[in-house]
Order: structure tokens, then sequence, then C-alpha cells
């Protein structure tokens, strides 16, 4: 029997793995440190090091990777996170574990988890947001991950929200992840501190900007400070246009939001669907559900397992 | 044999009525007067009477109409259009001819239309932008039609592009089709004559801002007009930031501009392929071909006796 299934999420900082059984349980997990940068083939030695002795009845490796991804040739093309350009990590895996292999984006990973875990069968489209540093997403129709021409799909924090609005590290202008993404909420925190507003916020960062994170911003509004309450709101109010775009574009039976900034629901969601419900058509705005998604630690790891079936 | 296809694409002036051969060449044609008003029922004895002695042959009738269908039961749930609420034209058409039924959104089965007649048939993901009076579209993903949940999906002219920008007549601001659609480019040059510019505008239009149709728009500014460029320039920017969220978000690998607005392309596709490359990823903008339709007179017709296979 081998009906086991390697899942791996791999990141900056460090590489999560685990070992699934047949009912999805993690039967096994590991965290290795994944630094300093290494070549791809260094990477693959971290990989190769961790499972060593753990690929006994596992009949396939997921790997999901921050960056934009060929996933059917297996190349990571480009992570900043990683330093990686054209990287051939399916491949070289495949070689190094002897099993099948397959590279997704770790957004998309963890999408595909949560389709397969969280969403009763009978749903069939489904948009995953992920509020984190950024805004990244996965697209699932039809029941399919949805990869388009060259797996690139899902750059839902992507869409310009506001033309030649705030500047977003991509490169462009006005994307939805420069409105809703941690980066740039906390950026926008410290401009509200310079103008002398956010007590509450000040008094948590110790009066110090550089404290300022998205947990420490949700702590303030919950205490009540207007500033932040109304930043939380104002993001919620662009995703709400970003929620709405997909809603007329795509017509999804629900859409699920994730990541780290998702824990501040309360704070953000009302102003979002208020903001969908005015701009998105009736009809399909009526048949979508907008959930917040389960915390699930190993998510990624899950994901990225299932998505090698 | 029964290879014969009947298209029909049904407007609220006009019905026209096609018979294809399996090769999609038409073997007859006709339009019948649409007009006054009609209840379902009538609207199917229309139809029902133009094909008179035409179903010979026939396997399945396409129906094409402007509005929000559930294509599934074929229902026209709402057609502002055609005046109907709820109206089951399918399941009327297909007791009143005896022959199966299918039921789409005109957009939709142009879009499928230019994806069947017009695309190589290893290109998977299409994105098709009807530029009229209004900016409809139509999605095809691995090659097939995408309806979603409701059989809404493909609003592309409802994504906000501009919080809280233009009235849009579906009720909410910025829409795209609020500045690319006919109507709202007619409604910005008569502000730009109110304001004493566009004097080419004004001749064509013998002093009559009445007059103004987006093809007068196009001869203004093929003539040189100043303001009428513009219109064009400042459409086809908006138009970009369309057609880069799209990229963003499907990763198609072709964007098919049609309708009667397409013809002015040379106007406003350079400013709308300047704005998209700024603003799409790299790697989903390099994959994808912007092309304008073919001129095709019955590609509603063909479209929708396609989707009726």
């Amino acid at each position: 029997m081998t009906a086991y299934r390697i899942g791996i999420d791999m990141g900056g900082t460090a590489i999560k793995l685990a070992l699934l059984d047949e009912r999805l349980r993690i039967l096994w997990e590991t965290t290795v440190d994944n630094r300093p940068r290494g070549t791809p083939r260094v990477l693959v030695e971290r990989i190769a090091g961790a499972l060593r002795g753990r690929l006994t009845g596992v009949r396939s490796v997921g790997l999901g990777v921050a960056g934009d991804i060929d996933a059917e040739r297996g190349i990571v093309r480009f992570s900043p996170n990683l330093g990686l350009h054209d990287a051939p990590l399916g491949p070289l895996l495949k070689k190094a574990l002897k099993k099948p292999v397959s590279v997704h984006n770790d957004a998309k990973a963890a999408a595909w988890g949560i389709f397969k875990t969280q969403v009763p069968a009978r749903v069939r489209h489904v948009v995953v947001l992920t509020l984190g540093t950024g805004v990244g997403g996965g697209i699932i129709l039809n029941g399919k991950l949805h990869l388009g021409a060259t797996g690139s799909a899902g750059e839902v924090g992507h869409m310009v929200i506001v033309p030649g609005g705030r500047p977003c590290h991509c490169g462009s202008r006005g994307c939805l992840e420069a409105y809703v993404g941690g980066v740039y909420l906390v950026r926008e925190a410290r401009s509200i501190l310079a103008s002398g507003r956010g007590k509450i916020i000040r008094r948590l960062a110790g009066g110090n900007p550089l404290n300022i994170t998205p947990r420490l911003l949700n702590q303030a509004a919950r205490r009540g400070d207007p500033a932040a309450r109304r930043l939380w709101r104002e993001a919620g109010a662009k995703l709400g246009l970003g929620i709405s775009n997909l809603v007329n574009v795509l017509n999804p039976e629900r859409v699920v939001l994730t990541g780290g900034l998702a824990a501040a629901h309360p704070l953000f969601l009302p102003a979002a669907l208020k903001t969908a419900r005015k701009a998105a058509f009736k009809a399909p705005f009526r048949a979508v559900t907008i959930t917040i998604a389960q915390r699930a630690r190993n998510i990624g790891v899950v994901g990225a397992a299932l998505l090698a079936d």
C-alpha cells in the first residue's frame, strides 16, 4: 500500500514538511531551517535530508513555494522570497526522492487545502483570498484549481482597485494588495501616528512605529482606537470592491478569506460586505457565501500534498 | 440525418434566426420584428412562426438573449431590454418546436461563437469583451464557457475600475462599462461639446449633440479632433485596467475584443495595451494575445447554435 502523501511548504525562513495518511491525518511533521538562501540543489538536499527514512508507503510529494510557478514542469520561475529564478525544483526533487513530485504556488496550495477540507463537496466554484503581508489567492472552478495559461492565475491582490492609486511593490499602482495587505496597513498606521492620531496604537507600540504589526492594529481597534477602527473599515471597503469584481466576473458559490489578517474579520468584514453588496450584481451576490476559513495551521502543507494527486 | 442547428439571437427590436449545417454554413436566415414587447408565450410564437417548415433535419436549437439567464433551466431571470422576469423561454420553446433547446446570455453566445470559429483549437483560456452600448463578455476556461454558480459569470463590464466613480446604470459606481460603453462615451462627448471643445464632433453632428454616436466619435477622432482622440485614449486606458485585472486573475491565452466599438480599435487599443502592460504581471501579460475579433455579422446566432450542443 502506498497511500501516504508528503506535503511541503517552503518559505524564505523555514520549510514545513508533513506525512499525511489517506484520511489526511498528519502522521509526522517537522520544520527545518531554510537559511541561508540556497541554490536549487541545496534546497532539495534540505528537503531530502528532512525526509530521510520517511518515504515508505508514500505515493506522492507536493511542494508549495511562494512565487511564480510553472506547475506543469515543476519549475519555480521566480521567487523573490527564496531568491530563485527558473529553478527546476520539481525534477530535482523527483530525482532525489524517487517519487512523483508536484510544485505549486503556496497560496494556491493553501486554497486547494481549504477547498478540499473546509468546503462541502457540492460547492464547485470557490475563490480563496489570502490576506497576509500581501494578498494572494486561489481560484477553484468546476472543482479544479484554475492555473491559467502560465500557472499565474489567481493574482487577485493585483487587481487595480484605484487607478493611479497607492504604489504597489509589484510595480503597478492602486492594486487591492496596496490597500489590504498587512505591509500597507502598517505603513498607513505609521502615517496616522505621524499625524498625531492613533493614541492606542502608539501606546501598544511602546511609542515606536516600528513595533506596529497587523496584530497590534487589531488589538488597538478592539480597544476602541478610532483611527485603527477606521483603518480596518477602509481596508474592508477596498476588499469589498475586490470581492465584487470577483463575484461579477466569476460568479463563485463561495469566497473564503484566510491568512493572518483574516482573524481581524470583525473589524473589516462588515465594511467589505456592505461595499460588495452595493457594487455586485444581485443574482451572483445572492448566490455567494463569504466566509472566514477555519484556523488550520497546516493548510498549506495539506493543500500541497493534495495537489500532488 | 439530423446534423443541422438553429441559432437565434433575440434582441429588444428584432429576432435573428438562422439554420446552420454541420460546417456552420448558414443555409437560411431571417430576421423578424420583436415589437411590441410580448409575454414569453408571444415571444415563443414569434420564433415558432419564423421557423415553420424549417425544422427538418435540425438536431438542436440555441437561443441567445440579452439579460441574466439561468442556462441550466432555460429561464430568462431578468432582461430589461425585453421586459422579462423569470420567463421560461427554454421549456416553452422546447414544447413548441419539439427539439432540444438551450438558452444563454447573448454576449456569452457571441463569445462562444468567436471561441469556436476564430480561435485556434489549442487555445483553451479566452476572455471575450463585447464593447457596445455597454460592456459584456464571455469567459472560456479549459475550453468551456464559464457560467458560474448562477450563470452570471462574465460580467466584466461591471468590475469596479474607479471606486466612487461615474454612476453606472447597474446601480453601482465606477464600473468599467461607465468608462468604455458607447452610451457613456456619447454622454462624455456631449459634455465636451457643452464646454466648447470638440469642433469636429459638433460639425459631424450638425450642431446637435443628440446626433452623437460612437461611430461619429470614431470619425471625428480619425479626422483629428483632439477632444475626440483624447476621449478614446481615456476609454482605452480604463479598458487596459480592466484587461489587466482579467489577466492577473484568470491568466488567459487570449483576450478578444468585439462589438460595435471594436472597429475604433486604432484609437483606443494602444492606450489599453500601454496601461495593461504597466498594471499586469509580466508572465501572464507575456502569455496573452489581445486581438480584435473578425467582423462576423452572425456570430451571436452561430454561437447560440453551437452552445446547444
